[in-house]
């Protein structure tokens, strides 16, 4: 059922980010041509070899029209908020990363572009889950307003799906973790775990340490974008590994990996944190033919492998 | 559990709108203190009358200030769009009513008031329903930036709830019917049918007379916003009458009722037009303590006759 992607002209939106970077290499090993999107090039100039590079404004759709010429399908990876900071300004959350994406979707529409896969978020859009793993169907109540914009982006699409033949591909991605995170934000512990014990300085956690996430593996999730080209169905997908960890367990398990030990400070738990939550992830796997094949164990040593090869996060 | 609105402050935002105006009508007679905020005066005096009136904007938050000044409660009826509009311009749509969400959001956390009652849309969150009635509990999947609106706007305000102890009643409204409805928009079949009746127009309906609704007449409205004052429970409601009725049949009562004839014509279905929906308002009526008083019937024939008492809708 799956279609492959070689040969195909893919646009990404956010195609210099964590997981930007990471899609297109595994674009370009499949054989598509690969456009990526950004406002800036990139400090590292090797992530701009090997594609062709638009810059444009995502907000006021500037360069959207040349992005989109004689693509197959867009990527749309963009976020230019997180969720820790998204309450700050609400109001700018929506000007940014809704607006953009109705931007977005009626530059697609006058560009005849009718094929977009987009990340949502499998850790906000449920907000606390009523049952574990949460499936695809849970209701959507979000504490926090980069969930709330995600709902708002998904409701969209689902609606341009339903009036205007848009063939629109949800991902809602639990946390990922990988290399070239750390350089975009404030998202993952567990780059931020190991950084931190590599330069000596103390980790922080909100709560008590028994806050439970789903972290997958950066290549399981390029994996599952790849495997999302030749979803058909404008289906919503989670993309998690399905295991639940607590932030205590994550930290034993980074030390293990790493041989670093690390200080910890425990902090007043975030009222907008979600309190448990990880994927079923039964979807993905039947619609998507898809699985993870990383445990939070072999995610941490492959990741580890690479940061001692490279010498940096 | 009711709590009186009898001396209390309250602001309506849109009070000389269709709903409005009735609200504050029964605002008045209920003992309330009522201010409006408008952005301009209405053409009929009448309704400003017994009232203040701050001018403001909505959209920029101007006016926001001194309209909250002392207040205990916000009535939110504004919506600068409709249903069958809200699609030809999305980003205008969001612009407007979520950022205007938004922005009154954060003056009424600066003016410090804690409480509002949001008047959703029953008619278009679901989308096309699984089930009916539809009870609240349903999948959110609207098919036009109009309830999309609506849903990002729920949500956002039970993330307030949640984080910062604001008390939000949401009620999900369905078709209401009733004089001054003709003044505003587009909205509301039975006026317009009722309308070009007098007028000796044609009446046009979209689709072959089969799409059902569930109609209220506007009293039946305005006795669920003032049980929604003393709610505390930051609840979501269903405002129906709980029964369903097909366009055509609303023909018969309309033209039952009057005795006007009508002729009609009929255009092709519009697509963002959900088929079949009415509500599940069993939550309304143990939570509120709130049922509806009219039927269809009974409704058109209190408002046929105000209607013929003015000569006018």
């Amino acid at each position: 059922m799956i279609q492959a992607v070689s040969g195909a002209k893919v646009l990404v939106l956010g195609g210099f980010g964590f997981l930007g970077r990471h899609l297109v290499d595994g674009l370009l090993h499949s054989g598509a041509n690969v456009r990526v999107f950004e406002r800036n090039m990139p400090n590292d100039a090797q992530f701009a070899r090997d594609v062709e590079v638009v810059l444009g404004n995502f907000v006021t759709g500037e360069g959207f029209d040349e992005a989109l010429r004689d693509v197959d399908v867009v990527y749309h990876l963009i976020s230019t908020t997180v969720p820790s900071t998204s309450n700050d300004d609400p109001i700018a959350d929506v000007q940014s990363n809704l607006i953009g994406t109705l931007q977005l979707l009626r530059h697609m529409q006058a560009a005849n572009v009718g094929r977009i896969v987009y990340v949502s978020s499998g850790g906000t859009v449920y907000g606390n889950p009523m049952t574990l793993p949460v499936p695809e169907g849970h209701p959507l109540n979000p504490l926090c307003s980069y969930g709330v914009v995600k709902v708002a982006v998904e409701n969209y699409l689902a609606m341009y799906s339903k009036l205007y033949g848009l063939s629109a591909t949800v991902l809602r991605v639990a946390n990922p973790y990988g290399m070239h995170q750390h350089r975009i934000g404030v998202q993952g512990v567990i780059p931020t775990f190991i950084g931190k014990m590599m330069r000596g300085e103390p980790i922080e956690i909100w709560g008590d340490g028994s806050v439970v996430r789903d972290y997958i593996y950066v290549e399981d999730v390029v994996s599952a974008l790849l495997a999302a080209y030749g979803d058909r169905s404008s289906g919503t997908f989670n993309i998690g590994s399905g295991v639940g960890h607590r932030i205590s367990d994550v930290l034993k398990v980074v030390r293990q990996t790493t041989g670093l030990e690390g200080a910890v400070r425990y902090l007043p738990q975030r009222n907008f944190d979600v309190e448990q939550i990880y994927l079923d992830i039964r979807r993905a796997r039947e619609g998507l033919n898809w699985k993870p094949k990383y445990s939070l164990e072999s995610g941490c040593a492959h990741y580890w492998r690479l940061i001692k090869a490279k010498g940096d996060i």
